[in-house]
């Protein structure tokens, strides 16, 4: 099933434009199994968000450990939900090449995040498997985005230049663009470029604060769809997950 | 000891800024085992390189077999070698941390590859390892890194841009910076700009092309130091790894 197939069919099953954030801590979760924290998650909130975010970066960090809960918590998520694997992964041709197999084929996820700083050429192998999504980095969420991602070529920002070959690299109509909620007025600015058929992986509300009203306002197509909200901290350290997703679900469709 | 020292070291013991890449590919090595294979490199090659290189990529995309992989290699690289881990990682603050004790932690290599695409705060966490070398890609090897490293800021590309940054950052003294072989221009630019002390990590000699006394004429500083020099494939695969090593180091040596 292609990507835009699976995301449709889950956010309307959940009715959600949610995505938690597995970013398993060892700080935060001391003592704990990781393999077991992230179940209970899953059990918690498996009927509230269309998609799961596991950044690689908190998995790699726990060594061969953190492979295998990596492996075991990809294979716990059911079926019907998508699995972004977010690594923001880049790299030469050749080299690319093996990092899509490593995340689509052997890790099987559904989609994944990329950076577009060496062009086409790395980002051209990712797209080629034309089932899944890739999402691109364009306007990120961090303070020091702005460092080159605002730097004005001409009198447009990279940030622009990136979203505009995103658009013209995807003819397998599976690219998805990364932008932070930090940062509404590029939402809203990038959504009205791509079009509609673009899904939008959104993080940055939550811990990192972005508006959720302008958040969905801006990053959702005319049918409030095709834009995927992330909370990581915010959700699985909060007192009661199940409770924040609730809320952060509930909250996002009141605007959608 | 500090990573300069350590580089220093070791290119006056082995009269060598070769480093080796231990991509290893199931494509060209079926059958095999990969650990074997690497050991084999390694002891074939350990008195002609100042460095070994291993890119992530390879090693996730054979999974659990693969990370295993990549801690055994590391284990069996000669104290006095550099390790590069050559995995282009980048994120927003908080997740960079973790990438960074991956790294260097957890893995215990000296030196790491790293994207700047999202600015300083997704780099900080990398250059607080003083002891240890962050390079930053700012002109990468690929055909496609014109697409946004050539777009032009007022009249500076955009890899100037992060070469001033770079410099800016580098209050630890700890930032390297890898310029692809392919671009001799872009490397003798980015050398003047940079001075003598920072080190350049070059790829893109061997399989890619790039021409070996340009990379060592543009690359290295006034004594003939501080540039790595890269061939992955071209040595590797080749019918006698040794020889081709030898070859290498010694053309290279020519030019200094």
């Amino acid at each position: 099933m292609r990507f835009e197939e699976k995301l449709s069919k889950i956010v309307e099953k959940n009715n959600s434009l949610l995505c938690v954030g597995l970013d398993i801590d060892k700080e935060k979760i001391p003592n704990y199994s990781f393999l077991e924290f992230n179940k209970k998650i899953i059990d918690e909130t498996k009927d509230l968000v269309c998609a799961y975010k596991l950044n690689m970066a908190f998995y790699e960090t726990l060594g061969k450990e953190g492979y295998e809960t990596l492996e075991k918590t990809i294979k716990y998520i059911p079926k019907e939900i998508i699995i972004i694997l977010d690594g923001k992964r880049n790299d030469i041709g050749n080299t690319a090449k093996k990092y899509a197999a490593s995340l689509f084929e052997t890790l099987k996820s559904d989609a994944v995040t990329i950076n577009p700083y060496l062009g086409f050429d790395g980002v051209k192998p990712f797209l080629e498997y034309k089932e899944k999504c890739s999402f691109i980095l364009c306007r990120t969420s961090n303070p020091s985005a702005k460092d080159f991602q605002d730097l004005k070529i001409q009198d447009k920002p990279l940030y622009v230049c990136v979203a505009e070959k995103i658009k013209q690299w995807n003819t397998n109509k599976n690219a998805g663009v990364v932008v932070g909620a930090t940062y509404p007025e590029e939402l809203k600015q990038i959504r009205e470029m791509l079009g509609e058929g673009v899904p939008l992986l959104i993080p940055g509300v939550g811990a990192q604060g972005g508006d959720v009203e302008k958040t969905v306002k801006y990053g959702t197509n005319k049918d409030g769809k095709n834009a995927i909200i992330n909370s990581s901290r915010g959700i699985i350290y909060s007192e009661n997950p199940r409770n924040s997703a609730i809320k952060l679900r509930d909250e996002i469709n009141k605007y959608r």
